[in-house]
């Protein structure tokens, strides 16, 4: 099934929600927007959300953490059957770019206009879906309406999250009328208690995010999409060692103890035990030593403490193990040949997650239907996917990102390339939804 | 000749200058003050010590700049030679010890004491100094009553340095009535125009700084005191590290311009060069990259830049070049090897100080003549000796300082090892102004 999807239709969707939080800036490539769950900009992006949705005839649920659901329900199709659902989120980091999220709700939404118009008959329900607070750093780390709705993280929890101004994730819904549907006169999802609750993504038959790549793979492949193999593993480590602060003048470089320079041993170490994974194991592994704290951070003072934070990834379980053991490793190591003494955490562990082997396949033959190039990659970024991998069938698909610029103005991805995606992604749902495998 | 010194009298005047500024603290073995120029506790601490000169007959100076100078001219004395001179600096660091400073001020005011209690006759007048705001910290960056009494900071430029509130020295000074001596009804000294200008160490015969050692070179040898052969030159330099910010997930390891990784090797190419001038030319050199700071730093982000501060120091101004050059050339090797700009900036060098021969060999025979064993050794921190001796012949003695702690209310120094280099200043002093070569 080929379905052409109206690429200007996409477009004035894209560009009036980008206009929800615009930041003027100089450059005339830039495209910046601000928009963090609970501002009037928020309201907007979701109100006018809601409003396109209504107008392409879907049924629209808001939950208990603000998450958006437009569903489909054509004739052909059985009301109770588990639906396909595809979507992203609206919310950006702080002058973020226009296509990050919003691409991926908003071409969700012409896929579903595209099955209309294309005469598609589902035997499922279609749902378009916008979650909460996808970037974090508003209210808690991020994913955070599909944390919730995935039990991940509990819903008392999550709106007792507190913002910069000390609002709670509930009082600033309340307050923009999106903490359940009945402000924008939507239904609310209630538990059996008839309490409000959220969306339960277990109960969709599939899901398909559309994303911006924020990598250059597609861009150096020449490829219109992107259909994810797995989305990496993602590990924080927290290394402190401690040496001994002294005069710089004073102290003779046989008596030092210096946390600086076994820091950048240890930096050293985790760069290149990644390398040695990348070559011997597994090509998609990284390892980064991103922050590095020094104390007492002065000229002329022998460094004392340094605490350095540890990022790994990798698709591939073992081959994170074995750049977090090199670590250890190398804190060992340190501790011997210079004396200083190391700690080492490991805050932040998420497996990796692979994608649904029937919705890739689902997309590459809607891909070959359109005449579009698809390849297989992994996504070393985290996605609402992730999430919604845990508990059903998940697929996460790539539009190209120029330059692998993201979270900057200076993202970009062609009205062409998001109509190519999309298109991709409508053929995707509509084989999910017609129950051809 | 030997001139014993009244211990008790010493610790008596250091005690009280002890309590100007003194801080409580809940370790029973700190004693910590915190003395800045220009405050309260400054005003009183240098009132105490006009008033002790004058106890002891000196005539007071305070020049245009804040420092305070007794002058004691007996008979046997021609009141047109130039004198021989002793003193350090009042001020502290916050919360500093008692006796950094403090000990060179009074040590110099009880050798004038010992030497007329055992009647010794010098040739030349004989001073006690006590130089403005050497900590630096309030006013500028320390040895700041030197550097304009030996025209290496201009007077004016030192008058118009502002303090955290604003206040320029100059208002500070004339707040607390030592901006010149009229306030304490003492001397001022004036140049050819009658302008009130500074003291003018070019026209002394000598200068002697007693310190304490701020390291453990005198504890370990079991030394009474310490004569400097050389103050080490100082270098800070600037490096500067450009690489790529990138998603630290997103971007393969290939991929990278990571500036951490390369600021690592930075750190441990400087580290090395150092260690490598100690093992082959000159044991005394130290090369520290003591400051470190990473941008953006966060965790999920590849570091885009870095910049490293490099402090270099050495009594070979050779082996400071040669440490200096190996920084450079780690730079120059990083950019090949990685991919990554660099700058390269030295905005600090001030060569190393030889001390004057003929007053090191006399504060050896004074020691020799006191039965207190003094070693030869160089200072790896500048103090005002540094500046006079570029304008006359200069001295630098060192008196143990336990565990070498310094800046720190556990800074200390025994009583009986201030009197016994007390002792051996007092018979240099006597040497010199006697005449004896």
């Amino acid at each position: 099934m080929d379905l052409p999807v109206d690429a200007d239709r996409l477009r004035a969707d894209i560009e009036a929600n980008a206009a929800f939080g615009r930041v003027e800036t100089e450059d005339p490539e830039a495209h910046a927007r601000t928009n963090r769950t609970g501002t009037e900009s928020n309201r907007a992006a979701r109100g006018r959300l809601v409003e396109r949705l209504r107008d392409a005839d879907l049924d629209v649920t808001v939950d208990a953490v603000g998450n958006v659901l437009g569903t489909w329900t054509p004739e052909s199709a059985d009301p109770d059957a588990a639906p396909v659902v595809s979507g992203s989120h609206l919310d950006s980091v702080p002058e973020g770019g226009i296509f990050d999220g919003p691409l991926g709700v908003y071409a969700a939404l012409e896929a579903v206009r595209a099955m209309r118009d294309a005469g598609v008959e589902p035997e499922r329900p279609v749902g378009v879906v916008s979650f909460t607070e996808e970037e974090g750093g508003t209210f808690g780390n991020g994913l955070l309406g599909s944390s919730v709705a995935t039990g991940e993280t509990p819903l008392d929890e999550a709106l007792a999250l507190r913002n910069d101004d000390g609002e709670s994730l509930a009082e600033a819904l309340d307050r923009i009328g999106y903490r359940g549907g009945d402000a924008v006169d939507a239904a609310t999802p209630t538990d059996a208690d008839g309490a409000a609750t959220t969306l339960d993504p277990a109960s969709w038959d599939a899901f398909y995010e559309l994303h911006v790549e924020q990598d250059t793979t597609l861009e150096e492949a020449g490829a219109a999409v992107g259909v994810v193999t797995t989305i990496t593993g993602i590990t924080h480590c927290e290394a402190t060692i401690e040496g001994e602060a002294n005069h710089a003048g004073a102290t003779a470089m046989g008596e030092r103890t210096d946390a600086l320079a076994a820091a950048s041993e240890f930096v050293l170490d985790v760069e290149a035990a990644a390398k040695e994974v990348v070559e011997t194991a597994s090509p998609s592994a990284v390892g980064t030593v991103g922050s590095l704290s020094v104390e007492p951070n002065a000229t002329n003072v022998v460094p004392g403490r340094v605490a350095a934070g540890v990022d790994v990834r990798d698709v591939e379980t073992e081959s994170m193990e074995t750049v977090v053991d090199a670590a250890r490793g190398s804190l060992a190591r340190l501790e011997r040949e210079r004396g200083v003494e190391t700690e080492f955490e490991r805050p932040f562990d998420v497996a990796p997650t692979p994608m649904s082997d029937r919705l890739r396949e689902a997309a590459h033959g809607a891909a070959v239907a359109a005449d579009r190039e698809a390849i297989d990659l992994h996504s070393g970024a985290a996605h609402d996917a992730m999430r919604v991998a845990r508990v059903t069938d998940a697929s996460l698909l790539f539009a190209p990102s120029r330059d692998g610029i993201s979270h900057n103005p200076r993202e970009w991805t062609d009205w062409d390339d998001c109509a190519a995606a999309t298109e991709v992604l409508a053929g995707a749902m509509g084989r999910a939804a017609v129950g051809e495998r």
